[in-house]
């Protein structure tokens, strides 16, 4: 096992691997910007290394000065938390060729599954259905001549986005034609990369993922799906474990998700996202090739621990779990507290954290950089903890949820924890059919 | 179900309560002293009345203002918690009289266990092996005869106590003879019954305790063991479930607790407390017809809610769960965060507690009623909140509360983590060989 790995990530993640490589016995580095000097993490791992100013594309994407943090201090391994590095395949290569063990999926899966054009292929290739689409699309007509065929409104993508980020709706023959040069501008201005692909737009649908962890040479065990369909600007906001698909469907799903991840050979912790809609047809949509926010939920309702898992697979000491070792236990539900106002159109609210008091007891589980006197910096996002309930039951999580949000106190910024509230009281949300339009439709927004 | 109850507790207890009571939709109405008028508790509930001073004895033991404070705020239910009124009879008694349901065993259930002497017969009829020992003996001459058929060392015990108080070591004639009445008055002092028993004193020993839920019908459900062998001066201070014992060994135990609590009809959640020596032999020491300050071990473990199944049973709706229902997974352990310099013989430390930061992450719980800013009154015990954690092995979870420890941060009073942090690196504590007289033998204190 490794004797020390470095953090190359921020806020709660950093902490959240930090808490298991303590368990593990495993020494850690944290690296971190000036802006983040005075966060936990910071003041929690055995050792930390600034790595450039708040601007992340000069720390936290600063590959040069990471890699050198690595070598200067003598870990073995990097893990990279989600987001910045963490998806980034020449990250991995670079780390490989300094005999750096990346904790993640090889370069490899992250080249195949990367971009959302190599997704789609693989996942047809799987037998794994996907929304009507395209591959990339190189020019306005091409783009104009696929919509036509897949009919109106689509979807146009950065190949390389994710979490959202690089989409944009298209609901008619003009807009493409004014949109489809702009849309490529912003996915080389934003992922460094031009490349726009088109799907079919659902215009209502489930959000539901599924957790797989493989160990790259052919065994993949998943550990329950998830359902985030509560979102905002396509970004998650509330997430549950199990979903509330009927079971056959689930099981369908469950299948065809290892069944991709098998088909790759996949190596890690990894997600599988589809979206569904009211009839129940699913479509693969992308993998992310990482841990994932929204990872507690499948942990509290399976016992396991997905960060543990990731470093013992990439250590080499392989993954010994079968599909009937994975027990699934009762429900599990995520809200991510986020510095925003809700009733601002989540305008993000940094600034100093007067004093937090998290919620406590049976069945509660905080994930959270924050304390009282810490001042979120500007420069990052607006997710300042977790809150992560566990009941038998989905009726009686939501109970929980409910009490450990009025038990937690943030004094200083606005934070979506009054929205949360008021959704664990809505009957739309209480009965469980619940789409990504959730907010807007059901939620007066 | 109940509209509302009120709790006649303090502290961590009273905010356990509260959290299942809301979790239920059930309002809740505390008690507190004017000492405790800024407690969490006091904060969080839906409805509180002081009803007197600091002293105990004048409010969380004032019979008449706790109930004139359930009548008048219309309160069906009465949650004792743990200590003051919860092990007292004639309060059952005059709930019952009041027309409010007292949630916990009957009046006869408590009556036949809450002595030690009462316990004894009990459990010899049930054929639950006790210590050699006494009923009560009434004088001096008879304690002398009797302590010569059992052989010094002796215990001398307050019928009427609990928790490890009104114990008194004899190791020779002499000492008996000089301590006999002054056992006698202690126990009068502090018990309000002046009545003895003698047993064997062990001079080393486990401390291992069953818990069972009964549905006052003869049904009885176990839901493990715990084992609360470290303890200073009687009081437990680290608890975990299961214990280390052999496999057979649990099992008769844990039939043995259950033949008990079966045995007297038992109604709602107890504790039978057993000792052990090193052989394996196991005797009864009494049953805590109550919540314990370790429940949340046995939680962690089975997933259960013990306060929210007291509750349902004492509302009529019985014990919804057979034997095999109750599925115990991986490995619990409690640390009770107690204000006291461990250094100086775990002398209280009450005062402001400048700043709290409890540890978070998987599989950790907090319970604690205390905050930043939060003044400890010197008036009662010095529990400040318990750290709990679960993992997969006993082994994994001694790493998860070792770190939970070294993430806790209390500013203010002295407090026994310190210690705790040593407790998880011991080699005797680590092999799960421990007994009560741990700390003294095995950790130089």
């Amino acid at each position: 096992m490794f004797k020390k790995i470095l953090i190359a990530n921020r806020g709660e993640i950093a902490l959240r691997i930090i808490r298991t490589a303590r368990e593990m016995g495993i020494k850690t580095v944290v690296v971190y910007s000036t802006a983040d000097e005075k966060s936990l993490p910071v003041l929690l791992a055995d050792e930390s290394v600034c790595v450039g100013p708040p601007a992340s594309n000069q720390s936290y994407l600063n590959v040069q000065n990471i890699l050198s943090a690595a070598l200067m201090t003598g870990a073995e391994a990097i893990h990279p938390g989600y987001g910045f590095m963490s998806e980034n395949p020449d990250f991995a290569e670079m780390c490989r060729e300094h005999g750096i063990v990346f904790i993640g999926p090889t370069p490899e899966n992250m080249h195949a599954l990367g971009s959302k054009a190599g997704g789609r292929a693989i996942a047809t290739a799987a037998n794994v259905p996907v929304v009507p689409g395209t591959g990339v699309l190189d020019s306005v007509e091409e783009a104009l001549a696929a919509a036509k065929q897949i009919g109106y409104p689509v979807l146009l993508k950065a190949s390389a986005g994710g979490g959202g980020r690089g989409q944009k709706v298209i609901r008619t023959q003009d807009e493409l034609a004014k949109g489809f040069n702009q849309a490529q501008e912003e996915a080389r201005l934003y992922f460094g990369d031009p490349a726009i692909i088109m799907e079919k737009f659902l215009e209502e649908f489930r959000h539901v993922e599924v957790q797989v962890v493989g160990d790259g040479k052919g065994h993949v065990i998943h550990v329950g799906e998830r359902d985030c369909s509560i979102q905002r600007r396509n970004q998650k906001l509330i997430e549950e474990a199990p979903s509330t698909l009927p079971e056959s469907l689930r099981q369908e799903l469950l299948a065809a998700g290892v069944r991709l991840a098998v088909s790759v050979n996949y190596t890690g912790a990894g997600t599988l996202e589809f979206i569904m809609d009211r009839d129940g047809n699913y479509y693969f949509m992308e993998m992310n090739t990482r841990i994932q926010v929204e990872h507690c939920v499948s942990e509290m309702i399976s016992g396991l621990d997905l960060i543990r898992l990731q470093i013992e697979i990439a250590a080499g000491l392989g993954l010994n779990l079968t599909q009937d070792d994975v027990k699934l236990h009762g429900h599990a539900i995520e809200c991510r507290l986020n510095a925003e106002d809700p009733d601002k159109d989540f305008r993000p609210a940094a600034g100093k954290i007067d004093d937090v008091h998290f919620a406590g007891g049976p069945g509660v589980r905080v994930d959270s950089h924050c304390y009282s006197g810490y001042v979120i910096p500007p420069h990052y996002d607006s997710l300042i903890g977790k809150l992560i309930v566990h009941h038998d039951t989905r009726e009686k999580a939501i109970e929980r949820m409910k009490r450990s949000l009025q038990e937690t106190v943030i004094q200083g910024p606005k934070t979506t924890i009054p929205l949360y509230i008021r959704i664990m009281d809505n009957p739309f949300y209480r009965r469980g059919a619940v789409m990504t339009n959730f907010l807007k439709t059901r939620m007066e927004m």
